[in-house]
Order: C-alpha cells, then sequence, then structure tokens
C-alpha cells in the first residue's frame, strides 16, 4: 500500500472568493497582520501498489481531483502503508 | 513577510462522505487500485512578521480554520517571502 498525498491549488491571477471570505473574519477577529489567504484542497489517497502509480496519479488529477484550467496540483507517494 | 501552511484533516474515526464520493468516482473511472480517500483543506497564509505569530496560528486555527472537534491541523511557517 502506498499513501498518495496531493495538494491542489488555485492558479496565481484566479480569483479566490473562499479564501477572501476566511481573510476577511481573521481580520474581524483581530488578526489584522493576516495579508492574503489563499485555500486549497489537500486529499489523502490509500492506493495498492501499482507499478505506474505516477502516471495514474496524474491521470486522476487531470480527470476528476483538480480542474487543470484554473488549478495546480502536486503530488507525494509514500512508500510501505499498513492498514 | 511569512507565509504559513495549514493542512486540516479530518480526525481518525470520523467519516468522509466527500472521500467516500471522490472514491466511488475514481473507481467508477477504472481507478480500482484506489483503497481509501480522505479529503482536507490547504490553507496559504501571508501574514506580517509577528513575534507572536505561532501562538496567533494555533489561535487561528481553533477559532476559524478548523474544528477542533473533528479535525486536526499542521501548519508551516516559512520565513522571507516577498510580494
Amino acid at each position: 500500500m502506498k499513501l498518495v498525498k496531493v495538494h491542489v491549488t488555485l492558479k496565481e491571477g484566479v480569483l479566490d472568493p473562499q479564501g477572501k471570505a476566511v481573510q476577511g473574519s481573521l481580520n474581524t477577529l483581530g488578526y489584522d497582520f493576516v495579508q492574503e489567504v489563499r485555500v486549497g484542497k489537500y486529499l489523502e489517497l490509500t492506493v495498492e501498489d501499482d507499478a505506474n502509480i505516477e502516471q495514474q496519479i496524474k491521470e486522476m488529477c487531470n480527470k476528476l481531483l483538480a480542474n487543470p484550467v484554473i488549478e495546480n496540483y502536486t503530488y507525494t507517494v509514500e512508500e510501505g502503508v499498513t492498514q
């Protein structure tokens, strides 16, 4: 088993209304030093060992996990997860 | 300026219907080797330098960014972000 950690973030220049809302809330709560917030997704996938895992992850990200038009993704693969 | 990266994940044992849905979709698309998916949040905060930043981040996470009843959070602080 492997643990795949995927980060999906909005590309630079893409508006992030959710991040703006979080920033506004933090500022309202008194955390004035917060200048910008960007919100992304973080996914942990537990997968069976597969010889072609890197290629498969890229496919899954492009097809389902991320929207490649407005989002970037990065991933790491960790070996030897026991369940 | 500092860049704070926050990961918010559901605690173990807490049901993750969003993750289940993603896993189901991936399986339907033919990615049968995906056994489990857990979905979390990933936030990037750009903050002004503050002597007490670690304490402030913990406060922000407990008050707004995470729900400490069902979610865990981790964070890292990176120095010297230029804008």
